[in-house]
């Protein structure tokens, strides 16, 4: 099975393409522009420069989130859009789910986090096993504190992968929780995580791919507050 | 400092730009494509992707060698030919120092191997210390037997990276040696590896760049044995 794979919710974008398991190609950019102006070139010069054509392809992959609304809302309306025009599947997956993979090297307890901003961060904890993270607990939205309580009652080392990865390190090291912090060439998301995150995931039509944002955006927060006051 | 580096030593074609030891970007592909044809377009879609101009790197990277003798070729006659051409300085790091770095999350004592043939491999070892690989000896040819010796010797697990892992992960593992296989997402080398064991090093004019095979081809090896024995 071909997987053509994005991701662009953080300040990374990321195409990759994912042949039964075996990564075929990736591209990854960390830069300051628009994921709305680099994603869908970066996937055109991907498959240009493999040979690829987009017709090959059996299914598009996507992190789905939970992450930066505007990353997220990119991501799904670039697959649902590319999936209507080349009429294929897609498959929808979760951020902190991809990004667990990349600790398949370091085995252990992964905790992918993710700057929720308002000393929140999006997260899930999941375990290497079998050459593969499992997950132990659904996505959420968390406090730090909260967080490395949870940690502390593990009582195990964690590998912190995610842009929320330094941020966390800081708060658990002042704990005294025991933690690593990836590298710089396994700390952000990519591609490659999602396609190995969508590997045996029944495809949905374009129709179905629904973001996950886990919370309220903050204008939607905003005018709940507004109308809360008003009706008060 | 802006590094645009390129790995082509093997089966991968990888191109990434890093400043100031942060990745910004990266391209890599492991399809049955020539890099003479894939390298370049690469090179440029990263660039056009990230608006960075060529104008605006400081020094260009290459992986010189040790691997496959077209592709080692490939990337150093590219990479001569860009520098020339933009009036840049250029830097060559070994191809088995620049796929070290992907063992920087597990830690210990890595063992970088591309399948030379011939019962050999291309070989070098290195400690993570201090968040960088430290190299412990020359990069060399070895027969898998020797080197399956001295790492009886250390005593001590080694993590395998490159083309060369499954094959020595097998004739370690039949020997009872500790060793643990890097997963796909770290086993092939790349051009974030070169970019990272460029820094610090010294450009130097494109013309001093040279390809750095460790043994003769096997053109060359046939001709001077033909020489021998016609001299014999």
């Amino acid at each position: 099975m071909l997987i053509l794979a994005f991701e662009s919710s953080a300040r990374p974008a990321s195409v990759a393409l994912v042949r039964d398991g075996k990564l075929l190609a990736q591209s990854t950019q960390v830069s300051a522009l628009t994921h709305s102006r680099t994603l869908l070139p970066m996937a055109k010069d991907l498959l240009k420069n493999t040979a690829v054509a987009l017709s090959e392809v059996d299914v598009i992959a996507v992190a789905h989130g939970p992450g930066s609304f505007t990353g997220v809302r990119i991501g799904v309306s670039t697959v649902k859009g590319l999936c209507w025009g080349a009429e294929k599947p897609c498959i929808g997956v979760s951020t902190l789910e991809a990004m667990a993979w990349h600790a398949l090297a370091v085995g252990g307890l992964v905790c992918p986090v993710m700057d929720a901003r308002r000393a929140q961060v999006y997260n899930a904890l999941f375990r290497i096993e079998d050459g593969r993270p499992i997950r132990l607990c659904p996505d959420r939205a968390i406090s730090l504190e909260e967080l490395s309580d949870e940690l502390r009652a593990l009582g195990e080392s964690v590998f912190l992968v995610g842009d929320g990865a330094v941020l966390t390190k800081d708060y658990l090291d002042a704990q005294g929780i025991p933690c690593r912090l990836a590298p710089d060439d396994l700390v952000w998301q990519d591609a490659w995580g999602v396609a190995m995150a969508a590997q045996g995931r029944a495809p949905v039509p374009a129709a179905e791919l629904l973001p996950v944002y886990l919370r309220l955006s903050q204008a939607e927060r905003e005018r709940q507050e507004r109308l809360e006051k008003e009706q008060g």
